[in-house]
Formats: C-alpha cells, sequence, structure tokens
C-alpha cells in the first residue's frame, strides 16, 4: 500500500521544478543580458544556439507529465493557503497552455523569431521593409496559428492579447481606446494653439561621464538597490532580472541630447524597484512575478512621467543638474527646464513620444495588429496603411520605413499583442499615482524636499509584495473599489498641461 | 523491419547531443564568469543555485541511456573519419566515467564543494586554518571514494590525477620531480651567491587607468582577437571560453605593484589565444576541446615567460612602458628592467614565485596531497606539515595560515590532482619554445621586432587545431619525436639565469 503523500512534500515538489524551471529561465535571461551589454562581436552566433538549447530545456521541464500529475493533485487538496492554491491555480493555467504546443511548434517558432530578428535588422540598416516583409509573414502566419491553438473567443487577437495581459480583450481595448481618443485630441489641440515653449537647450553638448554620473546619483536617490542590482550601457534600454537580489538595468547616453539618458534611466528604475521589491520567498513561483506587463509599465510610468517630469522633483534635482552642466544649463531656470522636458509635440517616433501624443503611436500599432491577425491587412500592406495612420493621427509625414513601420522590434520578436500594455502601463499609473497622493501625507511636499521613500513605500505595500496574487484590475479594485478608469489619466493631462501651457 | 541508421545520421544525433550540453555548460561559464565580474553583492545565492541546476542538467543529458547507445553504436561503425572515430573514443570515456557517478554522488559532491568553499574563505578572513578543517575532512572522504568508483593501478592518487592529466601517475610524478629537485637547488644555490640586482621599482605607484591601457596594448599585440573575447577585472585573473568566438579574460591591477596586472594579462592571453585558436566546427566535441591542462598551462607560461619575461620582447615594448611611466620609470634602463621582473627569491606565496622556485610550491602540494588521498597524513596536520615543507624546501619561515597552507582556492574545489599540471605545463613550455626557435626562422629576431606572430602560427599549427585528438605526450612526439624531456626547462633556466646572475 503507498501512503499518499502529504500535501506539504506535494508542494515542496512542486516548488522544487518550478524553481529548476526558473534558473533555467534566469540563467537564459543573463545570457540575453550578456549579449546587449558586453558580447563580443563574433560571439553572437553562438550565443543564439546556446539561448535557444535553454529554452528548449525550460520549456520540456515545464511541459513534463510529472508536473502535471503534481499540480491536478495539487488542486485536488483542500489544505493548502490562498497563496498556495493561487500558485498551483496560474501555473496549472500555465501548464494547460504550454501543453497547447507540440516540442515542434516551439522550436519552429523560435527559428521564426530569429530569422525574422535578423532580417528587421537587415531592413532597418537598408531602410527598406520589404527585406523583412517574408520573415514576418511567416512569423504572422505562426502567431495565428498559435491563436488558433491557444483558442479565443469572438476575435483571434483576444488569444495573443491575453498572453500579454490576462483578460485584455479587442472588445475592451476599442472601448477604452475610442473613448480617450477624442479627449487627447482636444488637449492636444488647446496645446498646440499656444506658443511652443523653446527645448533646443536640451539639445546641446553634454558629456558621457557627467551624464553617466548623474543618471547613478537619481537612480540611488530614487531607491534602486546597487547591492541587488546594476546599470550598465546597452543600445537600447531596458531592465531584466535574475532574481530580486539581482535586478540589472541599461541606459544610453546620447552626448547630444539631455533627455535620452535622464529619462531612460527613471524609466528602467521604476521597472526594477519593482522587481526587487517581489517576495523572495516565492522565486520560481506566479507570486514571485509580476502582475502583469501593464501594471509594471504603470511603475516605470509613475516614476518617469508622475514623478521624474514633475516640478516637485525638479524643484529638488534641478540645482544638481545645473551644477553638473552649468555652461549648459547655467541660465536655465528650473520653470524653462520643466516647460522643456513637458513639451508636446506630435512625432514619428514612439520611444521619443511625450505623454500625450504616445498613446496616438500605440493606437495605430493596435489598429494594424488587429486587422493582421484578423487577416484583413496584410504584410505589404502595412508601410502604406501606417504612413496613412500617422498622417491621421498625428499629423505628421513619414519619410521612409525606419522612422515608420520598423522603428520598433516587437513586431520582428512576435510579439502581437504587447503595445496596447503600454498606454495601460500610463493609464494606471495615472491612477495609482493618484492614490498615492489621496493615501498618502504630503506626498507632493515630500518629493519637493527629495523623499521619495513614502511613494516607493506605498508601492511596495499595495503593489510588489502580491507578485501575481491579483490581475490587474482586482489589485487595482482592491486598492479603490475600482478597475481601470481613464479619467485619472485626463485628469492628470488636464492639469499638468493646463498649468504649463495655460488653458 | 527497421533499417538502420546511416553513420552519417547516427554522427549527427551524437554530435547534437553533444552540443546541447556544451550550451549548458558554457550557460553555467557565463553565469561563472559573471559572478567574478560584475554580480552585485546580494546576487550570490541565487547564483549559486542557478549554477548547481545547470550543472546537474547538463550531468543528466550526459548519462542519458539513449547516448550511451548511440556511442556504442557509433564504435561499432568502420566508416568514421579519424577525427569522428576519436571523438566518440574519447566521450565513451568520459561517459563510462561519468556513470559510475550516481546522480545522489554528484549532489553530494557539490554540495560538499560549495561548504568547503566558503568555509576556505572565512578561514582565511580569520587567518584560522581550523575553521576550514572539518568541511575540508569531508570533501577529502568524499574525493577518496571518488577514487575508488573510477578504479586505479597502484595508488588511489592516480585515478584524480588522471582526471586533470589524462595517463598521469605517481609514478610519473615522483620520478619527474625527484629527477628535476637537485638540478633546481643547484641553480638556486648559484642565483642566491651572487649579488641581487635591486626591484624596488617595481613597487612604486603605477595608476589604475594607465596600467590597464598599457595591458590592452599588449594583449592587443599579442594577438587575442577582440572580436572573439574582452577583457575585465576581477579578483582573480582568470580566462573562460564559451566557444572560439568568446574568450574572455580578466585581470587584477594593484597600483603599488607594476607586476600584479602585466603577467597576469600575459599569462591569461596565452591560454586564451589557445581557446580562440580552436577548432569552431567541433564545438562540443572532445576535439573542440583543449589538450590537456598541462599543454593549456604550457600555453600561458610560453607568453607569460618564455617571451613576456625575455629581453628580445622588452627591447621592442619597454619604451612604452616608460613612456607610459615616465617619471616612476624613465630613469631605469631596460636591462635593470629585465634583471628586475627575473628576479629568483624563495618565497611565500606560489602565484607570485619566480619562474624557478615555483616548482618547489608545487612539489610542496603534490606530496600533501599524495599523503591525504592514501590517509597517511589527515586534514588537521596540514599547517604544520606544509610550514615544514616550505622551510625545508625554500628556507622561508611561514608566518601565519594565511600566506601558508590556505593560499590557493583548489583543495576547497576539490581539486586533488590539479597543482601538478602547473609545473608540467612550465616544462612543456620551455620544450615547445624550444621547439619553435628550432623551426621557425629568426623567432628571436621576430619577437625584438615586436612581430609575436610566427610564434602564434606555430602553435596554431602544432597545437590549437588538434583539440583532444592527441595526448599532451602523443602531441609533443608528434612535434619532435620525444615526451616530456625537463632538461628543456633546465637548460631554458640555466640559460636566462646564467646570464642574468653571471654564472
Amino acid at each position: 500500500m503507498i501512503t499518499p503523500k502529504s500535501t506539504n512534500d506535494l508542494y515542496n515538489e512542486y516548488k522544487a521544478q518550478m524553481r529548476k524551471i526558473a534558473d533555467v529561465k534566469n540563467a537564459s535571461a543573463i545570457l540575453q543580458w550578456d549579449e546587449e551589454t558586453y558580447l563580443p562581436a563574433k560571439g553572437a552566433a553562438f550565443r543564439g544556439q546556446q539561448m535557444a538549447t535553454l529554452s528548449e530545456i525550460s520549456h520540456q521541464l515545464f511541459v513534463e507529465e510529472r508536473l502535471g500529475n503534481i499540480l491536478e493533485e495539487l488542486k485536488a487538496r483542500n489544505d493548502l493557503s490562498e497563496k498556495e492554491k493561487r500558485n498551483v491555480e496560474l501555473n496549472t493555467e500555465d501548464y494547460l497552455k504550454q501543453k497547447k504546443f507540440s516540442s515542434g511548434f516551439v522550436k519552429k517558432m523560435s527559428e521564426a523569431v530569429s530569422k525574422s530578428f535578423h532580417s528587421w535588422i537587415e531592413s532597418r540598416k537598408q531602410n527598406d521593409f520589404s527585406i523583412f516583409e517574408n520573415d514576418l509573414n511567416d512569423l504572422l502566419q505562426l502567431k495565428r496559428q498559435e491563436a488558433d491553438l491557444l483558442g479565443f473567443e469572438n476575435h483571434p487577437y483576444n488569444a495573443l492579447l491575453n498572453e500579454f495581459e490576462k483578460d485584455c480583450t479587442v472588445n475592451l481595448l476599442d472601448g477604452t481606446f475610442a473613448e480617450i481618443l477624442q479627449p487627447l485630441k482636444n488637449i492636444l489641440a488647446q496645446i498646440r494653439s499656444k506658443p511652443q515653449g523653446d527645448d533646443s537647450f536640451l539639445r546641446q553638448f553634454f558629456p558621457k561621464q557627467q551624464q553617466w554620473d548623474l543618471g547613478m546619483k537619481i537612480i540611488k536617490q530614487l531607491g534602486f538597490d546597487f547591492e541587488a542590482g546594476r546599470q550598465d550601457i546597452s543600445e537600447h534600454p531596458f531592465t531584466t532580472s535574475f532574481n530580486n537580489n539581482d535586478v540589472r538595468i541599461t541606459t544610453r547616453i546620447n552626448e547630444n541630447d539631455f533627455s535620452s539618458m535622464m529619462w531612460s534611466c527613471i524609466h528602467e528604475t521604476g521597472h526594477a524597484l519593482y522587481e526587487q521589491g517581489l517576495p523572495e520567498s516565492e522565486y520560481g513561483l506566479p507570486l514571485g512575478e509580476y502582475t502583469s506587463l501593464s501594471i509594471h509599465e504603470s511603475q516605470s510610468r509613475i516614476w518617469e512621467n508622475c514623478v521624474g517630469r514633475s516640478m516637485a522633483f525638479w524643484e529638488n534635482n534641478y540645482e544638481q543638474v545645473q551644477q553638473t552642466f552649468s555652461s549648459q544649463l547655467g541660465k536655465v531656470s528650473v520653470s524653462e527646464f520643466y516647460h522643456a522636458i513637458n513639451k508636446v509635440q506630435p512625432s514619428l517616433i514612439r520611444t521619443e513620444a511625450d505623454e500625450l501624443t504616445y498613446h496616438f503611436h500605440v493606437i495605430i500599432r493596435y489598429e494594424i495588429e488587429k486587422l493582421l491577425i484578423e487577416g484583413t491587412l496584410r504584410i505589404h500592406e502595412i508601410p502604406i496603411y501606417w504612413n496613412e495612420q500617422y498622417e491621421k493621427y498625428l499629423g505628421v509625414k513619414v519619410p521612409d520605413d525606419k522612422h515608420g513601420c520598423l522603428q520598433d522590434v516587437h513586431w520582428s520578436h512576435g510579439s502581437f499583442g504587447y503595445f496596447p500594455t503600454y498606454s495601460l502601463g500610463s493609464f494606471y499609473a495615472a491612477q495609482l499615482f493618484d492614490y498615492a497622493k489621496r493615501q498618502t501625507a504630503d506626498l507632493d511636499q515630500e518629493i519637493k524636499n527629495g523623499n521619495t521613500k513614502p511613494l516607493l513605500e506605498y508601492l511596495r505595500k499595495h503593489i510588489y509584495q502580491y507578485g501575481r496574487m491579483y490581475t490587474s484590475e482586482k489589485l487595482l479594485e482592491k486598492i479603490n473599489g475600482e478597475g481601470l478608469n481613464i479619467n485619472y489619466f485626463l485628469e492628470y493631462l488636464l492639469q499638468k498641461y493646463g498649468n504649463i501651457y495655460t488653458f
């Protein structure tokens, strides 16, 4: 007779397997980090192969029958804690989802991504979308197949959206974007009817080392733990985490533009504070992971925009900027500086867009993805459609594909459904920052005094500690009884720009 | 009826599995590199776990029954090329060896190493061997068990020696060390009877950045390919390779001692040139790996000593050293510099020893290991025995364990049998350098002209390209019809020091 395993033993077995998988995934993330920071040129070929092998291994470990059986057995136990129950529930969902993909499909996808990423690089270099077309089309067909494998209601794009943001649907996004579009246009029109301030002083020569040192000071001041992370230089800024005690951010420095480094530093710090604040004891389990991409983005946006582009923050920090760059900014007042870093101007490049017009960039990509996935827009039609939309939404003429539909890496990675989380993140950020201000004494004054700790404490308490315990919507509801409400974001824009542009 | 697989298909299957294993091992090496260069302090705990997981996975992949069957079937085929045959033969040996270790034993060993490494760190910090004793003893007992599992003839130490250097035995080493001991003592006595030159100018203040820049220049000049590798800073210099296109070296800089950085740079470059020169097509297979540890060490020693401490090399390079450090070395002639960097002086620390007395350090460790493995010396007896031997061989009094038996990391890693390869490496280096000079036109003159390329070409042709095709001894025989011959090394010492100390 076999004595059934105790729930505790069974849970530990499950945990051990999940941690093993996390070790492999994190090893892969370290290889990726190294690829973007320190890898010598010729090392790229083998590196790709090494990462593919690790992906294959972690997928195999995750879809092992044995894990499925343990999860099933654990689901039947009634002596799990709430947290344990939630871990099992989420991993069961993930497990059943991964099971839908055969090894062959996973491999095919990974090869298609790799091919398409390289042809994207090449097509950007040559500024010619047609080089990208075929590989992107192959990838798109695989993503449509993925949607079919995953299953969906109403729209195939829902399956892919759900991969990045649980419970996110075309219905929901159509509604949200439709609701916010006209108000955004109205605010923009008001801004454009006013005199536009000067921000040219941001584009002087700012030496690399001084920018780096200043960035490091700001990051530290915001609460990034350098004992549990580091910053390096890479071509595109990013945050990566190998566990909450090793969270790494990167930045890039443009010596001819002060903005490039500073707000990427603050943005990535926002992501990193979240990762450093996730519960260590839940390493490898869902409750040790971030809630969702939109909540992750909300954390970066709170720090980058709500804090990092606020008057309160610069009232305290502008002095050291001026001291560092006295010849460049000695005669620029804090108010002029504040206006410049908040200048609104429709533009071509998403990552350089202001807080308002940013969302037109996202909406355009969202619309295109939806059409591609349903099959009503074809890959070769992207450039023309893209340019029309930029004219329509932003009133700008796209000169070439590099400044148009080739600017973002996401599609080459097969990340259809990712972009909307950027907008959701901004909307959530304004909402959460509003809550934080209401629920924390003198938050603005504290920031003015250079003390952002109360905000960090607030986010730790209400967000970081929970990992994936709640969905984005549930997490918001838990704090203030309501889900996503775009009025917070609109109110935030009206206040800020009404003040800057006086309307 | 099942058609048997073609040899080609079978070989490709074998190759794919070996490459997969190599990917995992190399991923682990990347994590290790990161740990020693950039890891934030708090990241160490999870990093250890992540690397342990990868080791477990690569071990499991290697001992898979399926791989054993493929190897066995391939051994029976008679249409393999010579190289393929050799790969299969070597991997079969490795496979059968690994099979002797149960997963339980591998795990136990890995835990014992980790424990013992940490207590070594602690015991060094507190300068107290007793802190290290128990864990080292546990590890020693496991190593003795390992020897039993592996099997051996004559002496259990042979099993462990063979792990680092194929076909190396106590018999062979006893003979070699006995043969070289008296001649070394004689040369040392002659040196000590002469006036000892001044080398104090090497211990002035040499700023970090200038040392770094100089080191980088020298490394480049020696032929290190920076497109296929990089140099970083770590506490202990080392070389690591993730494939021949990504070979990394590290150095350390002591601002109060010029020697610390310079010869570690050249030493590691020697290792790295070998790794960069291994055949890419054999990635993951024995023929893509270095011949043996002693041959690897011979490559570092050729560059560090035969080249990097030669008059020819500095006749060409001293000028840039003087230009960089004009206030420190402006009045020191190249001849004074050459004498100083070759000063012979019995000392306490192996890694700082000169080319001659270095081997007494190795012999002492070899004798201790032999006694420990046979069980005639016990762990707690090490310090007293160590100090007696240092007095006996080197005539120096060991002031404490930090400058004595705690100085090296190897035992804490369980690396019993590693040290002898350092001496063998030096002996092989002198022998190979002698061959290179005889078989290459004007090698000395070329080095004097700053052209070390002919030497690199020689090593590529006679060593790098072969990987593990031949054993150390066979490789030497192939070049000049003889195996290890210590007279080359003795002749090298006599020439060099006879000239410097005039005897």
